[in-house]
């Protein structure tokens, strides 16, 4: 499996606190460092929506460049596509599609259907220019403003896309999915999507998603999404909260037989670092309880 | 299935504020009030080590008596099994016996041997006073102290017992363990106690806490203590924290279509009052995200 790291994007994006080009660099630099190889590291997003990522083509043009790292770019419309064009190092272009119109009206001001019509072009660009496109369905377990998300629903949209993603994430943007939805959905996508790449995506914020994310795993998901430091939500959902953190995440799959590449001290210590740059305590758990086994006992 | 209420003696016993006996019998009548059925009221330990549980007797004679309400008094040594039988209204006996010696020392005075005989008196004196005597075995997934505990030492000690318990219930009192090790350990007690009931009891101090209930459940234990609020903690293991949180739990059970018979409203509103009166911030998440689907949507 592998782990996508989305502190940089997701991560920062609903922070109160704006942090320089020069921290969100050193935060994607302290994940590689670590064993991180796949990065959303910015969105392209309208800088006075989300001034989070304001600076994403400097902080790309600043990143360190390693053969096996490759830089996500999320993108919301047209006008991202051509940003992420523009700037140097992205290596795969990730649209976000939100699964009810109420939510993807207040995300990126239009339907859920003419957001669908936009992939094609997203993704046509994106080939054009050799990038990987990738398809994000937000709100794929449920949506903050007119609740029940249906895998069925869900696999409808898939089945409309037009074009093939390169991989198809599905996320639970507010923290509601539990496991039993997960096997669902992953089920349900996989029969009109077969042979696409899986990806999840999931937030802790009714502390259900590491049991989502190894149930994700059990069913054949291969990547899944993760910060360091348990940071983030979603600027435009109310009470989102952070993305499972990815040093617990990757100490739960270690401690359950399965590798990351990750190194979890580093991973903890990064956690800890960027919500002191953040001034919050992080909700990731590993930095302060520790790894187990202590290093006296291991 | 059946949550096991602990906020009150686990929850409770490792905060730093002492709350007054009016305080606690509220927690546990708005448990009730909620749902829960069954309840750890109290531990027997000594008021100079446990000074949260110095009043015990004093919590039991308050409590609201019902029928279908039953309440567990924890036990440590034989003192505490004739403080039990003294209090009005125990009306099961849950004795702890700590899986190392190192830890077993700290918990309670005396080696896991020690512990191990003294369970056989523990259990012979509840019964003749008409009383159920259940098994906790504690740092079941891994100790503070000297590290991994394997799933065959915790079968060896159970095995050991002379006394069959009335139920037994496997702990990781540091949050360590993860859902494969949940599996091996419930196989591998189950083959040494054919027909003995199975709880579990989980922490969340690294975010494996909910995805361990699910593989408990998953693999026929029928018992899972959680605590409203998700307070907690063990006062003699550094950097441990919270039991699994009783709305979180019932929430993510809910969603999964298996009824728990408590209210979640409720629920959450319990644990978000029981951490202001301790002046924390409740590691639960049901009362600061809201139940899914929100109520406008439901």
């Amino acid at each position: 499996m592998e782990i996508v790291e989305v502190g940089p994007r997701d991560g920062l994006q609903n922070e109160k606190t704006l942090l320089s080009t020069e921290v969100k660099v050193e935060y994607i630099t302290r994940a590689i460092a670590a064993g991180v190889r796949r990065i959303e590291a910015v969105a392209f997003a309208h800088p006075a929506r989300v001034p989070q990522m304001a600076d994403a083509e400097a902080v790309l043009a600043a990143v360190p460049r390693l053969p096996d790292v490759s830089y996500i770019g999320l993108v919301l419309n047209r006008r991202g596509l051509d940003r992420a064009l523009a700037s140097a190092g992205v290596d795969e272009v990730n649209y976000v599609l939100v699964a009810t119109d109420e939510f993807s009206q207040r995300n990126q001001g239009m339907s859920t259907a003419a957001s669908l019509a936009q992939w094609d072009e997203v993704a046509a660009g994106a080939r054009a220019a050799g990038l990987r496109a990738t398809l994000t369905v937000a709100a794929a377990f449920g949506c903050p403003f007119t609740g029940e998300v249906t895998a069925q629903h869900v696999a409808g949209l898939v089945a409309a896309a037009q074009t093939r993603p390169d991989e198809i994430c599905l996320a639970d943007t507010i923290g509601v999915g539990v496991p039993r939805q997960v096997a669902e959905l992953v089920t349900e996508v996989r029969a009109v999507a077969p042979g696409v790449a899986l990806r999840a995506h999931f937030h802790n914020t009714r502390n259900t998603g590491y049991a989502n994310a190894l149930a994700a795993l059990e069913y054949g998901v291969l990547a899944l999404d993760a910060s360091t430091g348990g940071i983030g939500g979603c600027p435009f959902a109310p009470a989102a909260t952070g993305n499972i953190a990815t040093e617990d995440l990757a100490h739960l799959l270690h401690r359950s037989g399965t590798d990351t590449g990750t190194r979890l001290a580093e991973l903890a210590e990064t956690g800890t670092w960027i919500a002191d740059q953040l001034g919050i305590t992080a909700p990731a758990m590993l930095g302060r309880a520790g790894a187990f086994p202590p290093p006296a006992t291991a």
